[in-house]
């Protein structure tokens, strides 16, 4: 079977131009009265979505929930917003969700490129269709933090933005060091660690492995690992698995200090692998800690002579759960 | 080096009597005023609790939020009741939590065995010392359960504890599963799966693994691990990895059929052990689960020679922090 990657590759190389449609898209999508909870409602990469939104609004007065599951909780009111959020409109567990927000008179905006989401949502912010889902993360980002900004819920600067684009907008870069890791990675299983703040950033890697490398990987956060996972590199094995470590500055100094020893101390058992985010705004540090993981999971699948577009095991699922 | 197992094993066969003790804790303790939101603050074994209550409390109309970091987050607030746990009272990032919840004004209560936390907390819960924190689970979420239903947040029905106990009474079943469990696990990486609703059961395993057996181990929830991390299994070696499923009538009945497809397709790449947890009831439902997975690690310890009890790296860890 030939390898045929210009689909992902063209797609993660557009990102940053993705990212720049993706902000126009909630033009004119606000919503008003009281507003004291938002919850984002997806799985897969329309989850990270959310994840990526809790991070940014980290020191916000109003909690953000992402709700992976059939319905959302008891709590969601008419004073809640929720996003329902699915690239294809159809993913079975979001559109119960939004149905189940609709019963609890939530204030709801749906993000999806069609399916049925589209034809049972009343607002409705439409995105680009003909992508992985996992490719149009920024459609599944942006949109959300549009509607926030509209609303006067949270303030997104001019410079946060151009600081992110300019620093993706270097695609090179990040497709150098992707190439690295990947080759340094090569056959052995990825534990992605960030801090608390920037777990989703983690999270989006382990997925990113699995679905274009079709590879095993795994994630967790500084300090819990701390508190267990550590324990478990006594039996470690150098040839079965490989750490990497995503760094902030916005890390908290005992975060960093925690990671720099348990960096030394895992060392005898494993490589460990730093990947440095950049930018001096959060926006940037996610974003650019995101794009390294995507062209490093892309190569990866190159040199495991994967396929990184197709994930027929997902789509076969789907069909036999029918 | 001679492997001492006695404080760990028993530690697990007490656990039982542990719950009866620490659903007495409580006596007497209870918040007043408004309360619109529950905050858990802790970290390791003390977070687990706070995840259980999560749990517990899924159709609760206040939420909870299980904060593994150094602060809480703006939004606790005169209305918000935060749970600062620490089984040794001496936890960084809970200290640190607690303080800016303080600072924030929210109703605190402290679950410690002593400790700087039993020192600075003003409302305190003080359970019983000389055990390892994650031995110490019971105390670590039957007094939060205990302040809830003395506040009259939740109503806890005696048969809902009676059933509970009277199953994990039945210690020797949960026994003979959990060796027979390590036995098939041996010397591969366990991947734990529950649904959503009972993910901290699966997390509890994987950190039950990490410190008892000293072993990697890794968890994920249906049904996002269906959007990403089957999809890792294409290259998955049955000598490396071995899934475990834990199950319960609650799961959906989409989540049910996901769990069984899932196991036919990932079953051509690894072996797949289904653990039924056991009960009318959801509190029976958690505890079952999470005490075939107690005796699983110490079993798997003891098949590895390893001394479940101490965890060296930690408390290693610990003092370079300092």
């Amino acid at each position: 079977m030939p390898i045929d990657n210009s689909n992902m590759l063209k797609a993660i190389e557009e990102f940053p131009a993705q990212c720049k449609t993706a902000l126009g898209l909630a033009k004119g999508m606000a919503v008003s009265g009281k507003i004291n909870k938002i919850v984002v409602a997806g799985m897969g990469g329309s989850a990270v979505g959310g994840d990526l939104l809790k991070a940014y609004l980290h020191s916000s007065k109003i909690p953000v929930f992402v709700v992976r599951d059939y319905k959302v909780p008891n709590f969601v009111d008419e004073a809640t917003l929720v996003f329902a959020v699915s690239y294809s409109g159809n993913t079975e567990e979001t559109i119960s969700a939004f149905e189940s927000a609709e019963r609890n008179k939530a204030k709801i905006i749906a993000v999806t490129s069609g399916g049925a989401l589209s034809a049972q949502a009343k607002k409705l912010i439409k995105i680009p269709a003909g992508l992985q889902p996992r490719a149009a993360l920024g459609y599944l980002f942006f949109p959300l933090l549009g509607v926030l900004a509209n609303s006067n819920i949270v303030a997104v600067k001019d410079d946060e933005i151009t600081e992110m684009i300019d620093i993706l907008s270097k695609t090179d870069e990040f497709k150098i060091a992707g190439e690295r890791i990947a080759k340094k990675i090569g056959t052995r299983t990825p534990i992605i660690y960030a801090s608390e703040l920037l777990s989703p950033v983690a999270y989006r890697w382990k997925t990113q492995f699995n679905e274009n490398s079709k590879t095993a990987a795994f994630h967790h956060a500084f300090s819990e690992m701390n508190h267990n996972e550590i324990a478990g590199y006594q039996a470690m094995d150098k040839n079965k698995f490989i750490s990497i470590f995503i760094r902030s500055k916005y890390d908290n100094e005992r975060i960093k200090k925690r990671m720099d020893i348990t960096k030394e101390i895992i060392s005898t058992k494993v490589d460990v692998e730093d990947v440095f985010t950049k930018g001096e705004h959060l926006l940037s540090r996610i974003f650019s800690g995101i794009y390294y993981g995507d062209f490093a999971s892309y190569y990866l699948a190159l040199a495991n002579k994967i396929d990184p577009t197709p994930v027929a095991v997902i789509e076969n699922l789907k069909k036999r759960l029918k």
